[in-house]
């Protein structure tokens, strides 16, 4: 049975509209809340060479950049951890806490389990700043697609680039770019963690236009050439950045670095440099 | 590294109050939001014999029932799933469902993933009740103990009763006995999950005070010799029964049915028929 197949069954069960985005949303009183949760195993989603510090920071990260992505404020993440070897668990809370901490969220608790292979649950509340969150469905034709920072980091240093070896190892949720993105008219985000087009792919499954991507407009990683660069871009994994579309008009958003690197289009389609892109991207199998 | 050594681990780091009730708490405008999260695995929390709709099912119960057990009433549920096989998630996911509809929650996403062993995660959000959450500690000396159904019919059906089987396969959390609970001047509250004993020492554990039981309180269950019936309740796994203490002049609660079984005392101990209890209960090895 494939990806597909078994989202169509969710989705029939639980309901397209709840399975759009990363978060589900509840309304709380005159707020919003954002509720989300992720799996982790250490053979498939923690690269070799991480240590348990960052298998927690990035358990944590994984949670808060899906609220971050809702234009969200993240308050609390809980950990359900399933333990190989019981002295894992110090480093690993640690690491989760300090990555909370610096999004200003609380570790507030969770649930140990012993496991075979390391298997960590993350699930995470946020609540939505100024009353509304945004989705991946919302683009229109003529929005631009931008990007919160340059892409590939991740796949650059799974690649051999150590001196990207901290965005691989410790990603960063972009928490308050999120925020600043949901009060400047963002017409529909996501975060990307597969690569750019994949990502785009995804955006398409929650919209009825399209995505153009100019590949020249991506910025370009130092000490990787140009090509490879590009590559690690559109199709690497591992990047926590923020995709995001919105009207010309509403950039560029105050105190926000962004790169604008397309267009959305009408037709139902994701294009690179006017051709149709690969559906290819980063597959979850670090190795 | 035994339990008691991780859980001084996890103490140290995210905090000692965060640990102690089966939820986080946090304040949302004037009201009370609680937060909980189970990891449950094929081998050890699923009783041989269960369908995949009973795994479904059993997985919302755990969270619905921690919920419950805070006097909260249950809003969203998300489960993230790592599947063996593909075909198992539809009645997976229609059993969570149905235990959610029961229940006034939201089956309202999660997240997918391939696993070796079956692993669910189940995270839930609640809201207490009158503004007001019940937790672990608060008893005081004087308080009566009392269980809201007989205890024991779950491991009566491991143990081949079959006629307790739907206690052990389809447990049913105890939600709206929680929020009455809640407004009715409870001191303390927990759902029992690894036996009666066992659950009081978990109360000992946030607490000041003693607790006291006598055995010949414990409702029986039909067909099972009185001595098994009452070894099963006190140290039998599998109930979700909700486990409370309240004073006196507050029972009986209106529309509930409620056992006293024992009393709060001064003593920092758990005594069943005056004598100290065994730490001993369920072990989550289903056989």
């Amino acid at each position: 049975m494939d990806e597909r197949a078994l989202k169509e069954i969710v989705r029939e069960i639980i309901g397209t509209e709840q399975t759009l985005d990363d978060c589900a949303v509840l309304s709380c009183n005159d707020r919003l809340l954002v509720a989300t949760t992720d799996m982790l195993h250490e053979t498939t989603d923690f690269p070799e060479g991480m240590t348990d510090w960052q298998i927690g920071w990035m358990s944590a990260a994984v949670t808060l950049s899906d609220i971050a992505a809702m234009g969200a404020r993240p308050a609390l993440v809980l950990l359900a951890v399933g333990l190989d070897r019981g002295e894992r668990i110090r480093e690993i809370l640690l690491g989760a806490k300090a990555c909370c901490d610096s999004c200003g969220a609380v570790l507030a608790g969770g649930d140990l389990d012993a496991h075979q292979e390391l298997t960590i649950v993350s699930s995470g509340i946020g609540f939505a700043v100024g009353g509304k969150v945004i989705r991946r469905r919302g683009a229109v034709p003529g929005d631009l697609i931008c990007i919160t920072g340059p892409l590939g980091r991740a796949q650059a240093a799974l690649d051999g680039y150590s001196c990207y070896e901290r965005y691989l190892f410790e990603p960063v949720p972009r928490v308050s770019e999120g925020e600043r993105l949901a009060s400047a008219g963002t017409s529909s985000m996501m975060d990307i963690s597969d690569g750019l087009v994949l990502s785009l792919y995804d955006l398409l499954d929650a919209n009825e236009c399209g995505y153009s991507i100019d590949s020249a407009l991506l910025p370009l990683l130092e000490k990787v050439p140009p090509e490879k660069s590009r590559e690690y871009a559109l199709f690497g994994g591992g990047d926590f950045e923020l995709l995001f579309t919105c009207p010309p008009e509403h950039l560029p958003v105050p105190d926000l670095d962004s790169y604008m690197v397309g267009r959305v289009i009408r037709d139902h389609t994701v294009l690179v440099d006017g051709k149709v892109a690969e559906y290819r991207g980063y597959l979850h199998r670090w190795t």
